[in-house]
């Protein structure tokens, strides 16, 4: 096992009913500033059962954050947060909402000249707002991490942040919060948890069974879960439960220490959302067999592993086993309505060469966090999703 | 799934050399109390390793802090917290250490006219002096929890107590610092948090299979593991890494959330200490076989579950997976050298009957945290063990 340092202090608050208890965890003379989506709080009845925890709160709202929240619009938020003075910031959506806000909550504090050297320049950040956050879509994680990824309209790049001071002092995660969602997020969501996984998990060993074995569990889970709740008509409490919880320990920091993580998926990915809008978790979908075919000798043990303890194949040679789960982890993804060529969402060559050529414009010396995957294998392994 | 609360603020520092890092995590201004046990860390380098890393600091230090520590022995460093103006606490040890170093400080701070009563009565805490830890000894999940349990020479009680905040700031895990310690010790540890997670898995179904599994995985680490490390002549870094953080992730809250926990058979090992100074996790190891098999039936799924993926017995009617599966818990201990019959420790009726009249005067309602196990059940596991 490597050597790791970790820590998260971030208070989670689940299951049913727990929206109202909101009170418990704000200063009762907080300044708030909820922010959220696109309005289905709206409408689904989470906006409301806020609003009634907070009786009594100063409250003002910050609404119309978009899918991998833009840079653009996030500002708008950090000039009422200065003007209004605001003090708690709370979060109520999904993974781009949290996200954006830790951005807004981050940027309304930041001293520089350019909050967009948050994420660029990764600048390290000494304040912050104070964040809580209700979660209304299990799938990124935000809620029990301390980063993010925004989107810069103006250039179409997509790029993350972190802080030790960007942790949610709480998160609220109340299952029936994301009974009304379309299946297609419910999929989503499923899909970039179980990525979250395979990035933490899928690369090489160096005997750390604890972190393995929480990582399967995880992702046999979502491999049970996952379709059940897709197919579903009437939302089931446990499979959304544990989708949810699922996807909150899929990134929380807990699975990766210690451990070899690689995020080239991620990578990969994101410019394919910054250059077409392609939903992030079917970004994912789409790179990931490509990835485990390219690397199936390099990563041989781990995808061996993978194979046997997730999927359980054990017959066969090592190359039938690898070949077999990569076979599974598509399959499971199309199963979910997940559609994993790049041919499906009209994306051809000329995305690949841009996409390359952006990789070179800032000169990686590999994607993501390991040197087996340099420029030229991300393009073999889009290529090879055509 | 069950709903919960979770929340663990324990930056967690692991791996090798990490002691050096000390500095960091402690403010420079502090007045520092190390605590420790009898000495071994004087032996093993360790505490050589916290005095440099500690250079410059004002540091002063208590000594002898027996196993299963008693109040009497803590009260002592209450008084020099006090006269000295400690404000910080640094245990270096094992769970015996960790777990007093807490009493001490919650007694330091403590208004009310006896600090029993922070057990016996489970007063609130209003304050308590910072702490962190140096693990020498993988058990426990002291250095990563918010509780304790100390005993009272006088009246040969063993008593538990918990608080929000009582958590250790920082604990360093250097699975190095395990390496001097007798094997007898590994064993202990590796079956101390093998029945933590027994506790807090094997009651009733609640549909939770990312605790299930991450529980099953720290089972089957522990397995694994285990009698490794009791074989090997010279210390495998990987091994007691394994197992120090399997044994930190067994009760540090995780996997005891939104589960049905159990705790009945520490309520009866604690008595076995507190009557015959029985190692801690050997007692556990007594009473467990005999509590699966009085609970055969009543717990019959999750005795099935446990039977398949932990110990991968999948031949048998249901009684006779669910008695294997027993066999081999008890066997397991038994590979690590520990006896798990009351006779091998000289304990009889005798002592039953002072536990169960005991029982009786504290006028449980049952014996743990759920209802299937009244004080007549206690009695018959017990008996079940002679």
């Amino acid at each position: 096992m490597n050597n790791f340092d970790f820590y998260n202090p971030v208070k989670i608050i689940f299951g049913k009913g727990k929206i109202a208890e909101l009170k418990k965890h704000i200063p009762t003379d907080a300044k708030i500033l909820i922010t959220f989506g696109g309005g289905s709080i709206k409408k689904n009845g989470v906006y409301d059962q806020v609003i009634a925890a907070l009786d009594g709160f100063n409250v003002q709202e910050f609404g119309g954050i978009e899918s991998n929240p833009h840079f653009e619009t996030l500002m708008k938020a950090v000039e009422i947060v200065k003007s209004e003075k605001i003090d708690f910031l709370l979060a109520i959506g999904g993974g781009s909402v949290i996200d954006g806000t830790k951005f807004i909550a981050a940027a309304s504090c930041y001293k520089g000249e350019d909050p967009w050297d948050i994420p660029a320049k990764h600048v390290p950040l000494e304040s912050a707002i104070n964040l809580g956050a209700v979660l209304t879509l299990a799938a990124t994680g935000s809620e029990m991490n301390n980063g993010g990824v925004i989107t810069k309209l103006a250039t179409k790049e997509k790029l993350s942040f972190s802080s030790p001071i960007l942790f949610p002092k709480f998160s609220i995660l109340d299952p029936e919060s994301t009974f009304s969602l379309p299946k297609r997020q419910i999929a989503n969501g499923a899909a970039d948890a179980f990525v979250h996984v395979i990035e933490q998990y899928l690369t090489y060993p160096v005997n750390s069974p604890v972190q393995d074995r929480f990582s399967e569990g995880l992702l046999v889970t979502l491999i049970e879960e996952g379709p059940k709740a897709y197919d579903s008509k009437t939302p089931n409490y446990d499979e959304y439960a544990n989708i949810m919880w699922a996807a909150t320990m899929a990134l929380n920091g807990l699975i990766g220490v210690g451990v070899q993580n690689d995020w080239a998926t991620h990578t990969i990915g994101h410019e394919l959302t910054a250059f077409h809008g392609i939903d992030h978790a079917v970004t994912l979908a789409i790179v990931l067999p490509g990835l485990m075919t390219h690397l199936k000798d390099k990563r041989s043990v781990k995808l061996l592993q993978y194979a046997e303890r997730v999927w359980h194949i054990t017959e066969g040679s090592d190359e039938e086993r690898i070949a077999m789960a990569i076979v599974k982890t598509e399959s499971f993804f199309n199963r979910l309505g997940i559609k994993t060529r790049l041919g499906d969402h009209h994306v051809g060559q000329k995305t690949i060469d841009r996409i390359i050529k952006r990789f070179k414009d800032r000169q990686l010396p590999h994607i993501g966090m390991l040197p087996d995957i340099k420029i030229e294998d991300a393009e073999k392994i889009l290529i090879d999703r055509l």
